[in-house]
């Protein structure tokens, strides 16, 4: 069976009726939303919710059993793209980060009670979650082994200490998906596990809301501490020690649909510049007829279906079990940096307009610019794929040919 | 005499006090003012200016008539720099856009009697002014010759009308320097004058302040309307219909003082990220010590260094009098780029750091976007610059030899 | 059916016989021939096929018809960058421009009879063949409407006059398409008609070989004239008046196949840097191990990956049908632009060697550069995106919603 | 005294002369000389040089003293530029890499008597030089510190051992400076002497040429064995063991003489793109009325202006004594990098003619790209100028403030 990029039909209905929510209520409420988006009131998450439940779009990606569309990643990129549309479209398809990427991690590793109890009303949009890996320096960033987070086995169970910050969506979440180390020390690789957390034990708080450029994710990125934290052992989410390779799993797909939400601001973007082309006037004639302004808007085209490409490849390899780190890691780099290069490009096709609140463009620009550093800066993207292509130009080499 | 860089023990005297003012008074103030300077209070002005001129440093473009240390451009370039390091150095110094580009104008244009009444107490901190020539479309933006603003005879004077937009500090503004149409049509290039119109005139209002990506600029960006606006004959800024040439002098100095500031907020967080490479420790070793996080350090310096050689070049020409306005749209150009090249690539070293609001990164690399729209467009100088290079092609090759 | 990547086991195969002949014959030919290719011997073309016959990958883009394997363009993807790993793998598999697009054009569009004198010895590497579109100044170049070399009607066919220049594979070729106004002047579009002119006819000349920065061309690119060349109505290909609805025909495609063929020696170019990289040692390590050295490496892959999926997604849209100038004009821009930063990079990384003519990459070098020129610069494919964009935007807005 | 770019009478006469003498003689001789100055005849050495001699701008950089104009580094910049607007102009004035530097290195480190021997000639233009220092891999290449050639002492002087190659200009070369280890071993870095030695000398021998991308080097690149080469006492150049601090005297003004001449490569790419886009019509107009040929050539003002006040301010730097690794690094790596974009877009804006042998810019490409790596490719000089960073922001926050 050759190369086919067509659309399944049911696929098809279920993004143009994304489109048409995200067009007729989605982007509605939130051009009316004016200010961050951390400090949202619930209410807010309700509606748009309860828009995308009404179009049939809700948990795309969750299996039919636990009330989802059951799309596979393939068919996850059109659908989260329009999402991507407005800023409140993943939270309105319950689709965006961190629960999504939560679901996935849920579906694959949890045990059946598990799933009962965390998956199902997160699926069902009763409650949120959070991930908690990230800590401050010289914790856990961009280089996982260096987590500093214990979980130590005591009779009931475990005992969590450490510190997490850049936690999106911790605020008021009903769970948390925490990190700690279970063996090895900060530096050393191997030993972490992975334990759900309630929102209410006693030593887990939230310190402070950390301020960031970005303002749209819903509930913002929280520092939190665990301070003698107790847990049972059906807290563990998955094997002991294995938490590293459960993030791999998590973080491969949770990061290939970054790429389709943000490809769909991208695509947003160059929307606004190309209607602002197409009707401004300067030096007498339409601004989209000036050559240098044709640069930008055909850049645009370029990068985004360069991105659509490659995010479709790596759906591929997601969805038939190939090997994806580098791939991923690929199509998160480029795709991240087109996506500011495009909001960038409009921002400068509208000028002023685009500098000013009364087009969403500079909120945008500010959105999306710390994707080049969550899920990995391109830095270490680039340094993963390069260690490969060296490792295997070595092999070559040694190799019997 | 050849080319030479030295800077003079005087201009060197006032630099390093500058230095220390912003060092020890104005950052401290920056850092503990959150949230937008748009409405700032005049007494934060006041304390800042209070600082500069227990420094010695108080309007150092100004001459020494009107009270000002009297520095040419080239000796303007490193104490602006220095004043940029902070977001309200330059309002400290008394010489923040646009109150800077106004004193400049008025010094060049103004009568004696105009000096006086509006210059004095400018260059004094005594009140601050706005420069009222940008507008809505299809009004002047990018394209000059659209201006749509009007100013009629009458028996008394001018009878203005119009509306502008993005007027950068119009709040509480004493006056504001209103660029009107006195012949010709929209589209046409010739026949704009100058008026100053005193803030409260009747019909002259404030419709709102415009909500921008930048958030530094003290007293905002306000869209105002002239409503039948009456002024005297006095109220013209130099001749009737050299509106337009009044423009070009103060924008080829203007656009360059902007360079100046602005290159010192790159230095500012070209520095940041120099010291977290420095202390944060990643991989085994110091964030420093790793190849991609070194270009981008290499690379900030090398942009520094380019910006500061071409704005000494075109503050050079300035002084001297040749004609500037090929290389101040190059300087302008390439450092409004270099400038947000450097904030990027400082916050992308230090990643959630420089996202988070903990790193002052995330509002530099709000503030700095828009310069590559202000003051024209890098597309409009690209223009120019290009026009300049085919036409005098042209001669070339039409010429005798 | 969902959007798949996976490659058919015959396709596969083809793949594999294709990348064996090139490294075993194909690139030991390549290294062994010093210099340009413009005026190799025919001996070298006869014994290139004859190993791509003897592997059973010749001519795998012309239908079984005429001897080829019936490839569509996504399954010619991969073979064709397989053999684009050497400069002379296409013409090895009798895939390179301008043969290559000349048989798929006669394929299209040309009668049984023209099939069988000019498709079938072509498709079996018994002739060479030329596409004569281009002119010199003011003829047409970027813009075909400045198509200036005519064909006026006589009793027994046509008269044809003008001047041609960059005809790739002219020199000895047994005939040539030849593009020439039927209707309409220079600057006007319609009106042009394809000719199938040979070798030999009365008037028809080489008048020189044109010296180029790229060197690898078999027959290299000639100028030519036709002064007075006769031809009978059996001559015209397809109908008269739409040979630019022809060429378009032919270029979408052409342009597409020059990707792969070129994404090919990008791969080349990048598996020289990283063997390097895995074996050069300097700074007391390997050279990729540096982070500068990895950053480029990895940017390698990304380019790489990027122009594969982007071609796939090309192939899909021109082998199902849909209208294709976007997409084709979008993906070889992306792609000239990428294979260049690739052979850049590789070179850069090999230093020293890289310039030498030890490594192939100064070679490369020179080869790569041109196609971002030939078959559309890039500004014009920008300008047709973006006037694409602005229409699409202006419809958007015009529309009944 | 303030900031000046004024040029001297004097000196703008020998700028004047210059020009005149490359557009009348040298330009000319470029153009009619086809194919490789690798091994041009020296009767194109001798008549250009008696063109520059006959203009008076002949060995502007050597002291009087010997023969010279006296030209320090700022009035240097101007001449040079002039000079290299013809790939043959450096010969022609006797300003040429190698020689050029040597002379530079000769004047500040060699005995009285060596100057007499080998300065006085070589200033004169009686004889040519080479510089040998880079090594074949694993040799001494970015990597100074991996110097493999070996120099022992014995009862009459020194012993040299190795193998050099891309010794540029080596081939009839009447001397060449040797840099050999006396002391440390391959990756530490003390102890390299340089040593004078003159062609003839039994076991110093070229052993080929070196084919390179580049080919406007007169003589070319060549390698060179030592193989067991007997120098006296004289023969050293300074002190013993000081070869690698020489080498910075060497490399600094070396580096940035280059640029000069580079930049007058940049200068004339941009002037012919200029020209073209002047004349040539397309699209119904000039090419140079197309927005996105007008963005190529603002960018290339842009660069060169740029590049042009870095040089400058690297030339006072070096000229007043002030530490110049840092700026000397910071303009070589901007300077080879903005030579190459303005040269790539002057090709793209000449189209089809940029990659014919019609115009000059298919060899100027050619010519300019091993800039960026010969004298230390761009990652080394990045890496230097990183490492100072990163020291600096040490030392600030361990400062006593």
């Amino acid at each position: 069976m050759p190369v086919q990029f067509d659309v399944d039909p049911t696929v098809a209905g279920i993004v143009q009726r994304t489109e048409d929510v995200v067009r007729d209520v989605v982007l509605p409420l939130e051009l009316r939303h004016r200010g961050s988006a951390h400090d949202a009131p619930d209410e807010l998450r309700q509606e748009l919710q309860d828009a995308a439940r009404a179009a049939r779009v809700f948990s795309p990606h969750v299996s039919a059993e636990f009330g989802g569309l059951g799309l596979d990643m393939r068919d996850r990129a059109p659908v989260f793209e329009a999402a991507g549309y407005s800023l409140f479209g993943p939270l309105a398809l319950n689709c965006a980060a961190p629960d999504e990427g939560n679901m996935h991690l849920l579906e694959q590793v949890a045990t059946s009670q598990q799933k009962e109890r965390y998956l199902r009303p997160l699926a069902a949009g009763e409650t949120r979650s959070c991930f908690a890996m990230t800590e401050p320096a010289p914790g856990a960033g961009s280089d996982p082994s260096a987590l500093a987070t214990t979980a130590r086995p005591t009779a009931a169970g475990w005992l969590l200490n450490g510190r997490k910050w850049f936690i999106t969506g911790a605020n008021d979440a009903g769970f948390a998906i925490v990190m700690a180390r279970t063996s090895g020390e900060p530096g050393s690789r191997g030993g972490a596990t992975m334990f759900l957390v309630d929102a209410g034990t006693p030593g887990f708080d939230r310190v402070r809301d950390i301020e960031t450029l970005d303002e749209s994710m819903f509930a913002g990125h929280a520092e939190l501490v665990l301070d003698d934290v107790e847990v049972s052992h059906d807290a563990v989410l998955g094997e002991v020690d294995k938490g590293f390779e459960y993030a791999q799993v998590r973080l491969g797909p949770a990061r290939t649909t970054h790429c389709m939400r943000w490809l769909g601001t991208a695509r947003r973007a160059a929307d606004i510049a190309a209607e602002r082309a197409a009707t401004r006037r300067a030096f007498g004639g339409r601004l989209g007829d000036l050559g240098m302004v044709q640069q930008l808007l055909a850049d645009n085209e370029i990068d985004i279906e360069a991105s659509r490409a490659l995010i479709l490849k790596t759906c591929w390899d997601l969805d038939t079990g190939v090997p994806a780190g580098r791939i991923t890691s690929i199509t998160k780099t480029f795709v991240s940096e087109a996506v500011n290069r495009v909001v960038d490009r409009a921002l400068q096709v509208c000028g002023a307009l685009g500098i000013s609140g009364d087009a969403p463009l500079s909120r945008l620009y500010r959105e999306v610019r710390p994707f080049r550093i969550y899920d990995g800066p391109s830095e270490t993207h680039r340094w993963s794929i390069a260690r490969r292509v060296v490792r295997d130009a070595q092999r070559r080499l040694e190799g019997p040919r």
